[in-house]
């Protein structure tokens, strides 16, 4: 018997191996960070011991779920100006309120609070672009969660940096100070086709490739982009970029919804990987992305929550259900998106499309141990025959009992463990109150 | 001072009544079963006291929701069987395990299930349609739901009668025991123009008007049904139920996704509320109802849930969310569907649609109390800008904490005060076993 850091036990543990391997009545052994083996309940007590063993009867086990595009910051933003056009909401709301709040205290304070939703609601990894890294970074390792940070990258300036030159070189000492850190790793991120020049696009892929780390860039996020890209190109957004060799496997690209299908091949073909943030989509009214089609092709979606200020939650549980829904009736078939499906979107592809998929994303030997433990015993969960299907379509974000990640239990029956939540809910109550005041 | 059932305190009480009234710092005063007055905190205090005193810092309080289409019994059917095409999940899942299991037994147990997820996702009214109308009534008034509760009329057989004229004359039956209950009321519900011919549906009409209860029917859920009706009458389903008599203020009809703009402007004009039951209508990939037009032309448009088997949940509180977004997308315009527009939608014209817009649907003097009381003290509704903003597109089902029907307090602290949750579970977990077993 080797005592070992903590046990899991479920009814159901899907451990979302390229077999969808399913235990029923089964148990995950944790020790030092990683998974040292799942399987029947019986055979792991059998093998092993802890003074720490969750779960158990009523409880569904799942790899920690992957939020592939995230502002993590903005919700402080949450809900202060929403039902209005994108370019209103954007121009005279967020920016105005970016321009004024935007600090290293502000990026802490309300990464805290965005990384307590994100385990909350069972997301143990996620994939972060915003300002002020090294307070993200630090957030991050200070509530326990897996986080990709994204140094920004504009052509224009803001209270962090005055070009694109500045933002490129602040980005390179972030990716050095952070490069072999085991929860956060650094990556790239300009932001957009339209706010960064072609010459800045490329100094970001080659600093994405001289310190192999990866590229998070917005994409075809509106119709309004595609013209704006015609114009200044007579190319449109995926041309325009693959023209400039930023396409490859170590790209995440988040909305895609103007792609069209010579769009949609060309990245099938580089191996881009997609974040389909379908809630902030439908908000903010941009489109439906080509799921189906994307899929078809080969491409690897996977699920973003995009900013709190769009969304208006950090919630991939939700995002699964809506998406799986919404896009059985754009395609008019049902069995589309199926549960299983939306599952791996969510875990193991997830994982794969920040490039993680050696770490994290599914419960198997030697990965991290990021693993979710959800309380089924509820009313909306009852009964249960399937429990893919009662995951996607029928489990809510308060169902998620336990969250474990790299081997920690940050939550504890919906306990931070990390920190304490009721100070966190005060500053962003304390912020909210003095950003309402001044927007008012 | 006055000593009274209950007070409710909160940090923002929403009344929903016409002006859209809403108190910071408010309270409502609860009494035999009505709402006695709704006000500032300090004001309500100084007038009433109580041994029952919920909320306070941290609640916001608004009017119970009203589901306007649900088939609650259906929830020992929720997972069983998923994305599939709508004649294969109906024809070879749903309908054999409705001729296996459909009993007084199943109906009882199945709908305390029903009602008391509905009460934990804050809905306090539900549009229910199905057969053993008693059971579904009796199960509503142990557990304290408000119910109109339809008696299914179809053109062929089931376990609950042979024929048309066995289904209509237990339907008057059914009126006539549960036309004077408090919580219940009786309706009738024939299935569908194209389950029941010209005739069941004038005969049913013409109960509803002798006994002046409500109509309760499926209109245009499937371009199937569109066809069928074409080849059947050479009409359309909306044309065709008018052309027969059947429309006015007392019917509500779910679904209405096939209607032309003709057919939204007959429905209009003779009053016919709707009961848009959009995540069921995505999972099945039924279409998209078109809202936008509905609600252009004046038409009450509603939330309903439909059944669990196709949704997977019985919550109108992600319905809210869901719609809100899918329809800014849809209409390429994010200013439709404002969360306050949503919110009526879900109260008070929810209850206006099913009868009982004299009842509840508003936090009003005289009005039953039928109360949400919502912990906002939660990462995902932090900070809080507008607490319509916060329901409508953040808050999700458990951030429910106690609920009043009629009075009394149902939910305390997400504790049913009804009944025995774990009874309840334990019983749908054994049906969900024998059911499996049969249907494996
Ligand atoms: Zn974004
Ligand atoms: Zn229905």
């Amino acid at each position: 018997m080797q005592d070992i850091d903590i046990i899991v036990k479920a009814d159901n543990v899907l451990t979302m191996d390229k077999h969808f391997t399913a235990f029923n009545k089964g148990a995950i052994a944790v020790h030092k960070g990683s998974i040292l083996a799942v399987g029947n309940a019986g055979d792991i007590m059998r093998k092993y011991t802890s003074g720490l063993v969750i779960g158990g009867n009523g409880f569904v086990a799942f790899p920690g779920l992957v939020n592939t595009h995230s502002h993590s910051p903005m919700v402080y933003f949450r809900g202060l100006a929403d039902d209005l056009p994108l370019k209103e909401w954007l121009e005279e709301h967020i920016w105005p309120a970016e321009k004024k709040w935007l600090s290293p205290a502000f990026v802490a304070d309300a990464s805290e609070l965005a990384f307590l939703e994100m385990l909350k609601s069972g997301i143990t990894s996620c994939n972060d672009m915003y300002f002020y890294g090294d307070e993200l970074a630090a957030a991050a390792k200070r509530i326990g969660i897996r986080a990709v940070i994204g140094a920004g990258i504009l052509d224009f300036p803001t209270s962090t940096a005055q070009n694109a030159a500045e933002y490129l070189e602040k980005a390179e000492a972030f990716i050095s100070r952070w490069k072999d850190d085991r929860l956060v790793t650094p990556c790239i991120a300009p932001h957009s086709a339209y706010a960064c020049s072609p010459e800045t696009l490329q100094k970001a892929k080659a600093l994405s490739e001289k310190h192999s780390v990866r590229l998070h860039i917005h994409l075809s996020e509106t119709e309004w982009e595609v013209g704006e890209l015609m114009a200044l190109y007579q190319s449109r957004p995926v041309n325009f970029l693959d023209s400039i060799g930023l396409f490859d496997e170590s790209v995440t690209a988040a909305h895609c919804i103007w792609v069209e299908d010579e769009e949609i091949e060309i990245m099938a073909k580089r191996g881009v990987n997609v974040s389909h943030c379908m809630e902030s989509n439908l908000k903010l009214a941009s489109g439906f992305a080509p799921v189906a089609s994307m899929l078809a092709q080969g491409i690897r979606v996977t699920f973003g929550t995009d900013g709190a200020a769009s969304n208006n939650d950090l919630n991939i549980l939700s995002e699964m259900s809506t998406t799986a829904k919404v896009h059985k009736a754009l395609s008019k078939d049902p069995t589309i998106l199926s549960a299983r499906r939306v599952m791996l979107m969510a875990t193991r592809w997830g994982a794969e499309a920040i490039g993680l998929g050696d770490v994290t994303g599914s419960i198997e030997m030697g990965k991290a141990a990021d693993i979710v433990l959800a309380d089924v015993r509820k009313p909306h969960l009852s009964p249960m025959y399937d429990p893919y299907s009662s995951i996607v379509y029928s489990m809510s974000a308060a169902d998620v009992d336990s969250v474990i990640v790299d081997g920690k239990l940050v939550l504890n029956r919906r306990t931070l463990t990390t920190g304490d939540e009721q100070a966190i809910l005060n500053r962003a109550s304390d912020w909210g109150h003095r950003i309402a005041k001044k927007s008012g």
